[in-house]
Order: structure tokens, then sequence, then C-alpha cells
């Protein structure tokens, strides 16, 4: 019965994944123990590393799932929405700040950051076609390159997220983000 | 000759800020340790400890000193040209990756973050005023309020902090901060 087994495998790797959200969330990277691992998805490290190489592997799945989420809202509604849903719901995002705390591993680790780097090419490259969509419909500015309005978008996503990890007012964020959006459209009239 | 005195004293201070900016900008904050911050600097954890009375002292002091540059620059030529420096020499800023690694320190100990802030609110005060002089001066965009300019600009620097501390690509942000800079902009002819 090999449909039952899937199913069943799924459901597993999904719980370790839930409950390895929460264990990153709470104690950040190094802070994430394979006895916390452990409690927080209720799991013998046996199973969990049954289903992932290691943590690092754990880690890169999560920031997959993010990854592929935030490229689907950025196919369809942009990355401004992205950055929406990540203020209207900061606790879902929690994880985020684990994000930060990698980046000196991005940096110096050949291995992982190359697939970090995979997992943001989906969403920079559905960012981009979205741009080109737009720009064709003649509702984006032209006087920029997408690419640059990409990296631009990029970078105020970067900020969010370091702001809301660091707990950091929000209270001008909204406000912040419609000005991003006025930002990349096409001049009034034109 | 208590002058000769304080000009070692400072002498002192100054060679161990610099030895200690450089452990952190290598192993990180919680990977320069005590041993590590005694080569780095070629003095005893004594001298070193006589002049900050501990590790999160002697890194506050650290970002103290980024700040009031930062602030002196962005009060005179404005936030974006202190983005622009930092572009121009990421090298003198290798250290600003270890701000992201401590986020969940802000975030979580109140006392570490009460110093935080008050640095950073140096900063957002220099960007402030430069922005109203700005604005009285009929060059800035009437149509956001300043201090959501602030927030903006913060955002970004805090994005191009975590873009060269993760190792990315910089081809783009030449032309992003232009962007930016046109963006507070008033719009030509009004």
């Amino acid at each position: 019965m090999p449909r039952v087994s899937d199913d069943r495998l799924a459901a597993r790797r999904r719980e370790i994944l839930d409950g390895a959200r929460h264990c990153f969330a709470e104690y950040g990277y190094d802070g994430a123990t394979v006895k916390r691992l452990e409690e927080a998805t209720g799991l013998s490290r046996g199973a969990i590393f049954h289903h992932f190489k290691d943590k690092e592997a754990l880690f890169l799945a999560l920031a997959r799932e993010d990854a592929e989420r935030m490229a689907d809202v950025a196919s369809q509604e942009g990355l401004v929405q992205v950055m929406r849903d990540i203020l209207a719901r900061p606790k879902d995002f929690d994880w985020l700040s684990t994000r930060l705390e990698i980046v000196r591993k991005i940096r110096t680790d050949p291995g992982f950051r190359e697939a970090w780097e995979a997992q943001s090419a989906d969403r920079e490259a559905a960012t981009l076609a979205r741009l080109e969509r737009k720009r064709r419909a003649g509702s984006l500015r032209k006087d920029v390159e997408p690419e640059v309005l990409v990296t631009y978008l990029d970078v105020i996503l970067d900020g969010l997220v370091t702001r809301l990890a660091s707990g950091q007012s929000t209270d001008d964020l909204h406000a912040v983000l419609d000005l991003v959006e006025a930002s990349v459209r096409a001049p009034a009239g034109e």
C-alpha cells in the first residue's frame, strides 16, 4: 500500500517542519539543538534525521517553503503584498529573525550559500516576471530597469524583516509600503 | 600629569575599539570570545575590561561610534549618502553583519535594547532634522510625512546591510539608491 505510506511520510514531514519552525523562532539557529528539535517536534532524532539529512537541510527546507509561498504571492500580487502579509501577521514570521542570524554562514559557507541563493532566486524570478507584465501593461515606471526594481523591493523586504526581528516599532511601515508601491509605478498621466 | 594620562587612556581605548571591531567582524558576537578579544587587541582581559564593563558594553561603544559618524553624514548629506559610503567601502563595514546576529538579543534583552535604541535615535534625529530643512526649502516631497520618510530610509539601510552581510551581489545597488533618493524628492516642477 504505497499510497498510505506516502501520506504518512508526508504527514510526518509536515510535523517535523512545523515543530522545527517554532524551535528556530524560539531559540535561533545555533540554539535549536537536536534535543530541542526533539522536544518541539515530539519525535526522536532518528525520526527527524530520517527525513532531513541534518539541521542545515531542515532549515533550508523551511526557507524553501517560505520562498515558494512568497513567490506565489509575488507572482500574483507583487512583493509589496508579501511585505503587507508579513506586517499583518508578524507572529507567523517570527522565525525570520533566524535568517539574519545566519548571514555569516550564508557569506562564508559556499554549499549553504548556493542552497540559500537557489531559494531566493524563485522569489526574485516571480517578482521580475510580474514587473515585466506590469511594464508591458504600462503601469510600471519605465525609467528604471525591472531588475533594479526587483533589487529595490528585495532590499526593502530584508529591511522590513530586520525591523520586525529586532522588535522595532511597525507604526510607520504601512505608510512606507504605500510609498514603495507608488515609487515603482508609472507616474500618473504617463 | 593628568593630561598625559588622559591621552594614554584615550589611545588605549582606541586600540581596544579597533581590535574589537575586527574581532566582531571576523567571529561574530558570540564568536568574539575574551581570548579572541585579547588576541585582536594585543591586550589582557584586565586591560580591556578596565575600559569596558563587559563585551556588551564594548559592542555598544562600537555601535555608538558608527551611529555618531552616520548621524554626522546624515545631518550634512543625508542617509542616502551614508548608504553610498557603505557601498563604496564595504570592507570598513564588515562588522555590521554582527548587528544582524544580535537581533534576537535586541528583541529579548530589555537593557540591551534600550542602549541599542538610544544609539539609533541619534541617527534618526539627524536624518529627520535634515529632511525637515529640505522640506522647508521645498526640495522634499510634501505628500508623505518626514517621519515616514525617515522610517523608509532606515528600512533601506537595514536591507542594504543585510544584503552586504550575506555577501549578495551589490551590482544594482547604486541604481537602487538613485531611485530611493528620487523617491523622497519633490516632483520636478512642484
